[in-house]
C-alpha cells in the first residue's frame, strides 16, 4: 500500500485579527509529521497557499525550511503546487535542484505535464501539479484563447489528460475555487462576481484529486475529488470546522481509502455568545482560557470597555462583537428615538462608572445639556 | 590542477539612478559561464551580496535561478555566503537540501567549521565560509564576548582555524571590510565611523581568502587575500574600475596562480567633461552612444534643458553634473553676488531661447523688476 496525505492552505505567516499564528502552525505541523511517521506515509502533498503572501516573513520561511528539513531526516517527499497567495518565482527558486533532494514544488505552467512519479513495491502513483493560474496566465503561457477562470482550468486539466496513462494511478493536484462548494471568510476572493469558478467535471477521470484553495475539507462531484481545508481556522467563521488532513491509501489498481485525519491545534478558534457578566463568569472556570476567542455581546445597555474586562479571563480575546449594535445598524434610527436614546446611554454609563442610578436633579441636567445641544444642531 | 572562479558582490536587482541593470547583469553572468567552460573550472564561488536586497525582486530571484540551471547543466558547483545586503534566512530556504545538488549557500554562523569540499584527482580544497555577521549576531550564535567587527570577525576566523587541517588546501570566503582597503561609492557602510574595518592577519593562515563587499578588486596584507570586485560598476565613481572575476588554480600543495579574468559590460559606465556642445559634439560620432553615461559641464553659462540635449546623442544619460555649480557651493555668495548673478542667468537664459542678446531696453526691465523684488524682500 502506498500512503499519501493530502494537505493544503497552510498560510505560514498568516495573521488572525493582528495575533501572529507562527507558533500555532508550527504546533500542527509537528502533528503532521507525527501522522507521517505514524502511518508510515509515502509522500506528502500541499496544494498550494503555502505561505500567506508572495513576500512571506523570514520567520514563516524558517518555519518551512526546518519542516522540509525534519521529512528530509526520514526520508518522505513534499509536492507543493504554488496557490493564490504564493508567489510562484519566489517559492519555485532552485525548484529544479531540490526534485533530486524530494522537494518538488511545482509553479510553473509549462510543467503540467510533467508528473512526480511515487512508487513503492508494486505501487506507482503519478502526482500532475496544476499551479493557482488566472486566465491570462494561461493564455500567455499557452498562446491560448481561453475565456475566464473555468475554461481555463480546463485547458490546463486536459493538457494532463492527454499525456497520462490511464491504466496508471493519476492524481491531480490544483489550487482552484470549484463550483458549488462550501467557503470560508478567510479565503481571498480570486475575481469579482463567482467568474473564480471552475467545474469538477473534467476532473473525474482521476483516481484523486487534491485540491487546495477553500478552507473546509469538503468533496465535490464525486468522493475523490477532495479538499483536506486549511491547517487551522483562519477565521472566526471557521469555528465549527474541523480542520485535519486527508490520508490516502492507493494500491497497484487505484485509490483504496481515504480517511480524515484531524488536527489539534494548541489554542482553539472559539465563539462565545452571552451577556457580559455571563461570559466572564464561564470564563473564570474555562480550562481552556488560552483559546483565541471572539465574543457576541447580547447585552442591551452600554458597557465601559468590555474587552479589557474580557481579557483578564481570557488573555487571547480577538475580536469583540454587540449583537443588538450589530441588529440596530439593519434600521433607519429616526431622531426621536436617537435623542431618547442618548439619556439611556448616559444613564447606563453613570450606573456602570459610580454603581447607583442617577437622581432625578442629574438626570434633569443631563436632559437640558442634550437638549441644548440638539437646538444648536437645528 | 583544480581550478576555481572566485566572484562577489552581484548585486542582481540593483538599480544605477533609477536604471535597472538585470539585463546588463545577465550578460556578464553570461560571460561567467563561458569562462567555466573556456577554463574547466571546477566550482563557483560568491562571496556575498548575490541580491542587492534582503527582498529581491521576482526578476533577480528568476536571473540567478536560471544561473544555476545552466550551472547544473555543466554540473560545477556553486558556493555562496550571504552577505550584508542579502536576507539570509530568505536566501538559505532548502539550503540543506540544495547542497547535494551543488549549489552551496553558506548562511549560518553556526556552520563556519563545515567546509565544502572539492576534489579532482588528487587536489582537495576545503572551503570555508563566513557570511556577513555583526558582532551582535556573533554574540548571540556563540554566546561570546566579542565587542566590534574585528573581534568578531577574527572569532569567526578563529574557528575555522580551530577545526582545520594545516596541512590541506584551505580556502577562506569571508563578507566583510578589511581595513587599509581601496572603497567605491556602491558599498553600503555597515557601521558609522569606521568600526565596520576588520584585520586580515588572521586570515593569513589560509591559502586564500576570497573576500566580498569592497567593490574595487584589490588585495590587502598578501596576494593571497582579495577582493575580486563587483559583477558591474554600481556607481559613476567605479568608472575606472576593472571589473572581472579571478581565477584560481591549486595542486596539492596549494595555490599555485591567480588571475583576473575582465567582464566586459554590454554598455559601460561612462564620465564625460566638457562644454555642452564639445559633449554633444563628441556623442553624435561617438559609436558607444549607448553606454550608462554622467556628464559634468564646464560650461559657464545658464544652460536650456542641457539633459534633454544630451539625451539626443547619449539615450542612457543617467547623470548630470555642472562643475561650476558644484565648485560654487563650497563658497558662500554674498548678497550683490547673488544679484549681479541674477541678471547674468537671465541674460543666458534669454539669449539661448532667442538667440539674441538683450537689448538694452530690455535690460532695463529686468533690473528694474529684480530691484523690485529685491525692495520687497528686504
Amino acid at each position: 500500500m502506498l500512503k499519501i496525505i493530502h494537505t493544503a492552505d497552510w498560510h505560514l505567516g498568516r495573521v488572525l485579527h493582528n495575533q501572529s499564528l507562527l507558533a500555532d502552525q508550527a504546533v500542527v505541523l509537528e502533528q503532521i509529521l507525527t501522522y507521517i511517521k505514524d502511518h508510515q506515509v509515502d509522500a506528502l502533498l500541499v496544494a498550494g497557499d503555502i505561505y500567506d503572501r508572495s513576500i512571506p516573513p523570514a520567520e514563516a520561511i524558517k518555519l518551512l525550511n526546518g519542516f522540509i528539513n525534519q521529512l528530509a531526516l526520514i526520508n518522505v517527499p513534499i509536492i507543493m503546487i504554488t496557490g493564490n497567495h504564493d508567489g510562484a518565482e519566489r517559492l519555485s527558486f532552485a525548484s529544479q535542484q531540490l526534485q533530486a533532494a524530494g522537494v518538488h514544488i511545482l509553479g510553473n505552467l509549462n510543467q503540467v505535464t510533467v508528473p512526480v512519479v511515487l512508487q513503492k513495491a508494486d505501487v506507482t502513483v503519478k502526482v500532475y501539479g496544476i499551479p493557482y493560474a488566472d486566465p491570462e496566465s494561461v493564455r500567455d503561457a499557452f498562446g491560448c484563447e481561453v475565456k475566464g477562470y473555468d475554461e481555463a482550468h480546463t485547458f490546463l486539466v486536459e493538457q494532463v489528460k492527454a499525456v497520462y496513462e490511464h491504466n496508471a494511478n493519476n492524481l491531480l493536484m490544483s489550487h482552484c475555487f470549484v463550483d458549488g462548494c462550501e467557503t470560508s471568510e478567510s479565503e481571498k476572493t480570486l475575481s469579482i462576481g463567482g467568474s473564480d469558478r471552475v467545474s469538477f467535471e473534467p476532473m473525474m477521470d482521476f483516481n484523486y484529486v487534491a485540491l487546495g484553495h477553500l478552507h473546509s475539507p469538503q468533496q465535490r462531484g464525486a468522493d475523490h475529488i477532495r479538499y483536506s481545508g486549511s491547517l487551522l481556522k483562519y477565521s472566526f467563521s471557521e469555528h465549527q470546522q474541523k480542520k485535519g488532513v486527508t490520508l490516502l491509501e492507493f494500491d497497484e489498481k487505484g485509490l483504496v481509502k481515504h480517511q480524515h485525519l484531524t488536527l489539534k491545534p494548541q489554542k482553539e478558534v472559539r465563539v462565545l455568545e452571552g451577556l457580559l457578566e455571563e461570559v466572564i463568569a464561564q470564563g473564570k472556570t474555562d480550562p481552556h482560557k488560552e483559546d483565541y476567542i471572539m465574543v457576541r455581546l447580547t447585552d442591551q445597555t452600554a458597557l465601559l470597555d468590555p474587552m479589557g474586562k474580557l481579557r483578564v479571563v481570557y488573555p487571547n480575546i480577538l475580536h469583540l462583537e454587540k449583537t443588538l449594535l450589530t441588529q440596530a445598524m439593519g434600521k433607519t434610527p429616526n431622531r426621536d428615538a436617537l435623542k431618547r436614546g442618548a439619556e439611556h446611554m448616559i444613564q447606563d454609563f453613570f450606573k456602570q462608572v459610580t454603581g447607583h442610578e442617577m437622581t432625578p436633579e442629574q438626570l434633569t441636567i443631563i436632559e437640558a445639556t442634550l437638549k441644548s445641544i440638539h437646538t444648536q444642531e437645528a
